[in-house]
């Protein structure tokens, strides 16, 4: 026996050695190699081999083999092997896939090519393909699979392990049973772990579970991953709005969900729109419209910066020295803002925050965005107090100069917390997404208001010396 | 039966019904609505009490149900609980958890409270958490439980359910069951769907598993992470350093440590140290000191801006007009940086972009660099020939300014997004966290050599006219 640990090293390793057999054609030393390595394994072999060679290694493994690998390679490979194999091959395979990955695989398609594809299914599984598919994008009913197993109530233990070794080969996930009634609706649920550890002439009705823990068919699957989340379950049933079960979820096709969430919420905390497909794979043009929108809107709020400092330029141009330190006064602004929006949007995200939590968050923000702007104030003091050649590079009142910064400092890193911790509340608030907004908006925010702070207390200050 | 839908309204409109009925110790009513509740709505419920009142409820529970709520109660008001509840009460409660979860528990209190809980336990359950505790902070070991099922070789599935039914109860995960040597090495897996669903005479040795996928005690908890991720399975075994089987990991677990990471992932992003707790728990000055260390550090690298723009003070002097654009030029290039960095951070995290791929990386940041610094200076170009008072506000050399602005931001955004996109490869080529390369970490490097790129194109195109 062998251990396979954790890592991608494999397809690097091997990737010579497997495309020199393909290139010498010796197919049957190729098949002996292959079927060595577990199915997850042999993925991630394909994963690293060009298009045309993963179909030549695909129609060499055993066709169940071959369609177990094909499961288990990325959306993106899988698009590329249909295209590589014949189409009985695709059939073949096809057929066999996991209803919930196929409509994963289809979903991903052009219109035409998903149509074709169809039409390669047998009559019982383009059936279930075609009701799968017409659940709502992103909705539950697009990740679950009706491959369920459905037990009566009057059963015993033994009833039910005869029912599994009749119908359970077929079955995704058997971790939990389901009972339903004449209607189709959803009476109780019985887990495998307690069939199994009860003795054969055990009546399933004593194991019954009544509260069942349901998803709606309809429903985003973001609900899905809070559900899983909650209420720590590996599957859960699902139910079409006449409360009838239609099928099963189970919890690593939501993994996937989650991640792409989060994907999603950096992206837009980065101060653009959710990219929708992996940065490599994407097209240079469709991220450029993506990154875009959102840059071109920020520039145009930040064009208030030039009116800002139009408006006081006299003050600049009496006392110049004070333009030395405008990108530092409101860059600090900025990044003590984008620590605060992005702690807020995360603890929105992963509800350790509410919108009703506002007030406790504010007043922390204003504790915080104090204390920080203070030991910014102190760092800009001595900087400017201690500087060689201070008289001749900030003036002869560089301690009133000096004053100007930290105080400024103060009230922009204030601001900035402020304003970063309490956007993301104002949008929720508003319906919108809370991740929007990003270090890049708040910054622009802070900015603009940070140049009126700054030549507001500069004129407190130097009205009479310098201004 | 009830169908409980997802939400988190239970417990607030039980609230003031439950406490009502404290208030007036009617603890049979109590109990009697406690009890059709299911356990994961019991855990809500009491997260919106007080503690006090938990306490109260957790007695009048019956024995097992309280040790299982507990059990799906937030680390920190489990803690709290164990404060409120009598010795007695607490070893009850200690003994019935689950391994792993106890290990969690323990781990989180001070070392004294840590001590005093691991003598309230049975010798037999010392051992064991004790054992747990060895293992490193963050390491596999202390997510795990040493209760496993194992099955030996020449096992029927008869022997195996019979097996089953006299030690499963105890077992948290029966999904896989594990054959190890008379070294405890192991040797294969049976998993319990393929038990189930075969007959009884079958002998277990045709359907083992002996590509065993496991994972190492003292591995980091993130190695789980991707080993779930890419093995699709919802329990792995995790032997210690001499190969032994010594537990199992279950994927729930997996899924809060997933998030932990990405939650540190998105403060180290926003610019500052993790905070390893949430927003609201952690201590004020705790969170404070987090923050202040890198925008300290943020804030003397930005000190550099003032240099620069020292350097640059006869020309500011000349053509005061510059300064007007100084927030507007950098502030683009901060931002086309953090969009750059927040894709490549998570194309990063989520393995859609490795190492090798930097060249691919910095050939698509160049294009859209560029792309995006002339939609910017399109805008720009705009806003300055088509102002009203143009030449009033920008002077008669207004088109040379417009002219210099409208380069600058295609210098500024095109260096944003390639230092923004080639920092995480730098820091993750290093040996650092590449999320390390925050928004403020790249803007900051882009506000200063914006500076420098802004001036040396103004000197370039202005020099004989306004400079």
């Amino acid at each position: 026996m062998h251990l396979v640990f954790v890592g991608r090293v494999i397809g690097n390793l091997l990737q010579p050695e497997l495309e020199e057999l393909i290139r010498e054609r010796k197919f049957n030393e190729l098949r002996e190699i292959l079927c060595e390595f577990p199915v997850m394994d042999l993925a991630e072999i394909f994963t690293d081999i060009s298009p045309g060679d993963e179909a030549v290694l695909l129609r060499i493994l055993p066709h169940k083999v071959a369609a177990d690998v094909f499961d288990h390679l990325g959306l993106d490979d899988q698009e590329k092997m249909l295209h590589a194999l014949g189409n009985e091959e695709v059939a073949l395979i096809l057929n066999d896939l996991p209803p919930d990955d196929r409509t994963a695989l289809l979903e991903e398609m052009p219109a035409a090519a998903t149509q074709k594809l169809l039409n390669l299914l047998s009559a019982e599984e383009r059936k279930i393909a075609v009701d799968l598919l017409g659940y709502p994008k992103d909705s539950i009913g697009r990740r679950m699979t009706p491959e369920y197993v459905a037990i009566q109530k009057n059963w015993t233990v033994q009833d039910v392990l005869a029912h599994l070794r009749k119908v359970g080969r077929e079955r995704e996930m058997l971790n939990q049973m389901y009972v339903v009634d004449e209607h189709g609706h959803l009476v109780a649920m019985a887990r495998l772990r307690d069939v199994v550890v009860s003795d054969p002439s055990t009546p399933v009705a004593s194991m019954l579970i009544e509260e069942v823990f349901s998803l709606h068919a309809t429903d985003d699957q973001e609900a899905a991953v809070t559900a899983f989340k909650k209420y720590d379950q590996t599957m859960l049933p699902v139910l079409n709005s006449q409360h009838i079960l239609v099928g099963v979820v189970t919890v690593d096709d939501v993994l996937d969900v989650a991640e792409k969430e989060t994907t999603e919420d950096i992206q837009k905390m980065g101060g653009m729109e959710a990219l929708d497909a992996p940065y490599l794979k994407i097209g240079l043009f469709s991220m450029i419209k993506k990154r875009a929108g959102w840059l071109a809107v920020l520039f145009v709020g930040e064009m208030l910066t030039a009116t800002a400092m139009g408006y006081f330029e006299s003050e600049l141009e009496k006392a110049l020295v004070l333009s030395l330190f405008v990108p530092l006064i409101i860059s600090s602004g900025g990044n003590s803002g984008s620590q605060a929006t992005s702690l807020v949007i995360r603890a929105m995200a992963v509800r350790d925050v509410r919108l009703r939590d506002w007030w406790k968050v504010m007043r922390r923000e204003v504790m915080a965005g104090f204390s920080l702007g203070c030991v910014l104030a102190l760092i800009g003091l001595m900087r400017i107090l201690l500087w060689p050649n201070r008289e001749k590079v900030y003036g002869q009142h560089y301690v009133l100069v000096a004053i100007t910064v930290a105080s400024s400092l103060i009230g922009v890193v204030m601001f900035g917390s402020l304003a970063g911790a309490m956007l993301p509340f104002l949008l929720k608030r508003l319906g919108f997404d809370p991740a929007v907004s990003s270090a890049p908006f708040v910054a622009t925010l802070v900015d603009v208001t940070g140049l009126i702070i700054y030549f507001s207390i500069a004129y407190q200050i130097l009205h009479g010396t310098l201004l």
